[in-house]
């Protein structure tokens, strides 16, 4: 059998790194033994209190792909957000929550999406379809990426299916949901040990719409203005940024999981986008977005509509 | 609820007929009632065979879709081979078989797609997941569809999920596969009532490589000599269809499908793109393609490495 490489996106989160290593085990249980998980970046704080809590080895680092190399990605579908070297791999199969862009394959492939809250969701799909076993790790996984991409069921992404598989997993896991969900938030809003720079890309996704290249990155934390003491490192690593990548917008979303709102840095020559978007006033190029949680349903399509 | 338009590619095949009309009644099985198959051209011999032989409606034809109506689409993602206005259209779902090319969502979908012969055989994989009865009438229009993409099991693109699909199906809708099948192929390849143009455009498909824009349609016959009587007249009609869509390259395979051979006119300044492809040289603008019956497989990738 040939090597297959797993992977999620750059910049990982929780979904990205415990659903690799899930459909590491969909994957063998489906008789494909060489599928491996890796990982496209450092772990976040909250990805190592999970792995930590389960005792579950972390994926190795992927730096580039070989052309013809054989690969599946999880939580993404964007060239832009995966590995590098990804036009010239062999694309086998992708399992993923978000919208289409610039994904193009050269043959047919196996390709599983739906607007789910959560990867893990159609991962958990996939395993009731085959009537495979779920072991507890591999449960507790899923639920923690299911807890991770809702906020707790309480982002606008979160669905009845979402909900539904949690439920399910979190007894097979054997986890409590509200306890060990909030103590995982949490974890992943100590950001106190990231510079300004590991701040902007801890999870940041590059995106394009009409011609307009903008990156949109995101923290949760229990308290913004924690955050927001850094502000100017965080301007100038913008500022670096912007110009090292040839942007037109970078906003930095501070979301505040405890109260469901956003405060977001917003730099740029086309920073008038986010005012638009959001029919406010940037004011010390900061904009406070109350109800907003979810980069995906409530920041990205709102730009794509005003570039 | 709002209203659904189901459909599958211009110039539409049996799978595309057939695969809106079974999708028509899965969404209506998930409670969806609103949800609408719809055809984007004329019915070829073989579908018409089809539904008169079951007693089932064609589906109503569509020009072109509004800004903001909800489609699913079957059996093809490329805007270029869906109807007109779906740039603007909002895509709920999409079921294919086919490589991803030049496709793009604002927002999450529903997406499944399996390297498979036919768009029926992941259809049949939807309602076994669903644990949906399956009436004899949908199954016939299943087994037709397999049968069709897959020219009875001999094509290279059938898998042994096609073959377990149309076997389970044709008991459901109580078909002998065999003798059906070749009656229902044979009822394709009568090309008599057709024109030259309409020769061209019974199931052809525009594609791009490489900033190249081409054209391959195809037919099928039991005798290739006997489509080539009308060489001339099909040449001019390519030649028209050249310039009128400012294409590189068209190729017209007529495939013979008792001895799986295809022999193909082909015209455009990038001529030779084929002759590289298929490591042969053209005569009287015609190459002869053995063993070559698959469009998707055979002929659409080798293209699009050489261009």
């Amino acid at each position: 059998m040939e090597k297959v490489f797993i992977f999620g996106h750059k910049s990982p989160d929780t979904d990205s790194i415990t659903s690799s290593l899930v459909m590491e085990n969909l994957e063998r249980k489906m008789g494909n033994p060489d599928a491996k998980a890796y990982r496209l970046g450092k772990l976040n704080k909250e990805t190592e209190f999970v792995l930590n809590y389960f005792k579950i080895q972390a994926p190795e680092l992927l730096e580039n792909i070989e052309e013809k190399e054989k690969v599946i990605l999880v939580d993404h579908n964007s060239f832009a957000q995966s590995v590098n070297g990804i036009e010239k791999a062999d694309i086998l199969k992708v399992i993923d929550h978000h919208c289409i862009s610039n994904f193009e394959t050269a043959t047919p492939l196996y390709y599983m999406a739906e607007p789910v809250g959560c990867t893990a969701t159609i991962l958990y799909e996939i395993y009731m379809m085959n009537k495979f076993e779920i072991e507890p790790n591999i449960a507790a996984l899923m639920t923690s990426a299911i807890i991770s991409d809702t906020l707790l069921f309480k982002s606008p992404t979160c669905t009845k299916k979402d909900i539904e598989a949690a439920t399910e997993l979190a007894k097979i896991a054997n986890i409590d949901i509200e306890n060990y969900g909030m103590e995982m938030l949490k974890a992943g809003t100590d950001l106190s040990d990231f510079s300004a720079e590991e701040l902007i890309n801890l999870d940041s996704k590059e995106l394009e719409a009409n011609g307009l290249k903008f990156q949109v990155a995101q923290v949760n934390t229990a308290c913004i203005e924690d955050v927001l003491k850094d502000k100017e490192a965080i301007e100038k690593a913008m500022t670096d940024f912007i110009n090292a990548n040839n942007l037109g917008l970078f906003m930095f979303a501070i979301t505040d999981i405890i109260n469901s709102n956003s405060k977001a840095i917003v730099l740029g020559e086309r920073a008038s986008i986010v005012e638009k978007a959001f029919n406010g006033k940037l004011e010390d190029n900061m904009i406070f977005l109350p109800g907003v949680v979810s980069r995906k349903k409530q920041i990205v399509p709102v730009i794509k509509e005003n570039a």
